[in-house]
């Protein structure tokens, strides 16, 4: 093979670092592949993207078709975001027998079984490293570097724009609206946060991280998912009170039968590995049967990181195409993950630890009717704080909980909610915690 | 290619660890490979060993050799340790056309060049990811993940050993001679602990993460090293007064030209990620240029991390084989790196920041002579704390300083070691602080 060419769709941020580390750094990779690894084309609708990107005005295009009919690429590197057109593209460039290298983690989470399955018949390959924590190799390592284990845990702050804003209220007690416009105005949350706040872009990396973890399909609708919006900076205060730090965790657990599957903020002691993750770094902490406890953390979007992970996925495909072997690895690292499911364990059943606030009005016994209810669920209290007075009567009293069943949970503060004494909506957080789990014992 | 077939040379723990695997997991190696992985011969001496392994008698010999002369073994794993035995076994391995795998970080140190060469004149693998943190798929990251990238900086905690020793010294203000007894009765340090205490394990590693990161032949005698014999609880107290915490770190920093390769007592900010990593864990902490800051870390050794390491190398290289490819990637990533030759910067020329502590009579000037023999040499104090009286008259004066270079340090202290109100030697350690660096500026 005399050189290996390249086609870009999409020269937005990330394009435009990759086409740079193409351009500025080919003498390393021809050293690294022994052929030229060649841009080829660039496609972009917007005449000032490509201006501004400093390449040369023949390599654009504004027209992706276009790349998909040029016979001389061989791989093609998808950047535009969204699920409709990008999956179009996706499955129109396997068909024609070109390797893809993808970001986009919602196509993958939502179309990702379909386009693996495309590819698989194509002959051809699909990587993906971008589209999870960025720069960091997680997707390198789950599909080979702990190829040898079962996956027992792993716990994910798979969001930079949420980790942001949940450092910067706990940094300096701001509210969560402040935190959110601070987020906006750095460039780290888009005009409209949802996908992100509502942790739906965190769902989406756990069902692809939980593929390769547990070599099973792609099944981002058996993911629980709650966001960070609103949360009240008065939470971080308690949980920091009881040795915690609150992040918006992606969680999956392995039980052997089951998976555990779930996003929601969450707290984790402050000790742990995963607390002094802060601003807008991710992080994936894991444990695998050898392994045991890993942890990879690093930037987690930005453009020279992800066209890092790009780059890596690309000189990975060009080194096979370089030797004449096409999918030495199937993408998820088994071709059995194509076919297998694993049953997710729903969210009602999840056993694990809480945190409450619940906003009581200063009478003696409130805490006796509130601790009644839980008793009934079989809920036991491990810590409980009772603050003073505050407005309306009403004073906070906070509670950490042994394990519990979340249906337990969700029918006694329904029940608490009811009493009288008791200002709803409780609030309830998750906790991760493995010396609470022990102390149980 | 109907199974692919490995010996294992040493059934000591890792070697355990590996035929457990392979034999327990053999379906789900099957499922990924879709050959059969099959342990096919094991040598070890001890017949104790043999029997303790639980393993088949039948699969063991007492000979190495016989694992060479079998013509049906693909890959021979290399878990012996020592370097003289074991770099014959691994030069015989590869001149009969056997992959080999190894965990041996001082035989890659050492004669890693040589054995790389050997290696591609025979057409054949040479795999060591467990050679270097155990189980934590550094050299994966390095070969593949941040191939795109020029790494600027590595920090790395790759003893467990040391970090063990200095973990319990800091946490109950230990002695060193107390800490290191009590990690030889864990089992985390030998009887002659040398090899890790003096730093010389760590500047293995750091020799073969180097040759990965920089693109250049293996060049352990390029490092320096000190370790952490004989360390002084009360300079752990000291640095964590100025917000430091101590680590055996190996460093290494790629500012164009030169590079830097140095193992020694480090003080590190105690909010670094490194900080935080305690006990037998590992850690490496670098910077791409592309990817920006990143930390893995996770166990440094064991049984089972180390086997998952050793694994996901069978497993790679078995791959390679059942598709009928070898040498898919060079072991250093790049063909370039057998032959490219890295300068590196003398210890002398490094320019960083330090910690001194003086033992000085309490007379009133030893300040002004200590600190007039610094500013002679260009070393200007950044902090100084003196404190309360001590036995023999003397009191411990101690200093961080702006960035100086070590010729100047190393004169400096030797003359202020030379003055009548200074009781020598006095103790120095370097500081790793980016804050320290930029308020310099």
């Amino acid at each position: 093979m005399a050189a290996i060419h390249v086609g870009v769709i999409g020269c937005g941020t990330v394009g435009q670092g990759v086409a740079r580390l193409l351009v500025e750094r080919a003498e390393a990779f021809r050293r690294r592949l022994g052929v030229p690894l060649v841009l080829g084309r660039v496609a972009e609708v917007e005449a000032a993207r490509a201006a501004a990107s400093g390449l040369a005005p023949s390599l654009f295009t504004p027209r992706a078709q276009d790349l998909l009919d040029d016979p001389d690429l061989d791989i093609v590197v998808e950047l535009i975001g969204g699920t409709e057109t990008a999956r179009e593209l996706v499955l129109a460039a396997l068909a024609r027998g070109k390797h893809v290298v993808t970001a986009n983690k919602a196509l993958l989470a939502l179309h990702g079984n379909e386009i693996f399955e495309a590819a698989a018949q194509a002959g051809v390959e699909v990587a993906f490293e971008a589209s999870v924590c960025g720069g960091i190799p997680i997707i390198l390592a789950l599909r080979q570097g702990l190829a040898a284990n079962r996956l027992q845990e792993l716990l994910g702050i798979l969001n930079g724009t949420t980790n942001y804003i949940l450092s910067r209220m706990a940094e300096d007690n701001l509210p969560y609206d402040t935190a959110l416009a601070e987020a906006q105005a750095q460039g780290y949350a888009e005009a409209d946060p949802s996908l992100d706040v509502d942790g739906v872009d965190a769902a989406h990396k756990l069902a692809i991280l939980m593929a390769l973890a547990y070599e099973t399909r792609i099944d981002f609708e058996a993911v629980s998912v709650s966001g960070i919006r609103g949360l009240d900076p008065l939470d971080l205060q308690f949980a920091r009170e009881f040795g915690y730090a609150v992040k918006l965790l992606a969680i999956s657990r392995n039980d052997g039968d089951r998976l555990e599957a779930r996003v929601h903020p969450t707290l984790i002691p402050r000790d742990h590995l995963l607390a002094g993750v802060s601003g807008a770094m991710n992080a994936v902490h894991l444990i695998g049967d050898a392994v045991g406890p890993l942890l990879l953390s690093g930037a987690g979007a930005g453009q020279l990181p992800t066209a890092s992970a790009v780059l890596s996925d690309i000189l990975d495909v060009a080194r096979n195409l370089s030797l004449g072997i096409r999918r030495r690895l199937p993408p998820l690292g088994s071709e059995a993950a194509l076919t297998r499911r694993r049953p997710v364990k729903p969210l009602a059943e999840v056993v694990t630890n809480y945190y409450f606030r619940f906003a009581a009005l200063d009478r003696p016994g409130v805490l006796s009717q509130i601790s009644g209810v839980l008793a009934k669920y079989q809920i036991s209290i491990a810590a409980v704080i009772q603050k003073g007075r505050e407005v309306k009567g009403a004073v906070p009293i906070v509670m950490i909980t042994h394990e519990a069943r979340e249906a337990d949970v969700q029918q006694a503060l329904a029940e608490i909610d009811r009493l009288p004494v008791v200002s709803p909506p409780t609030v309830m957080y998750r906790i991760e915690d493995p010396h609470l789990h022990s102390a149980r014992i």
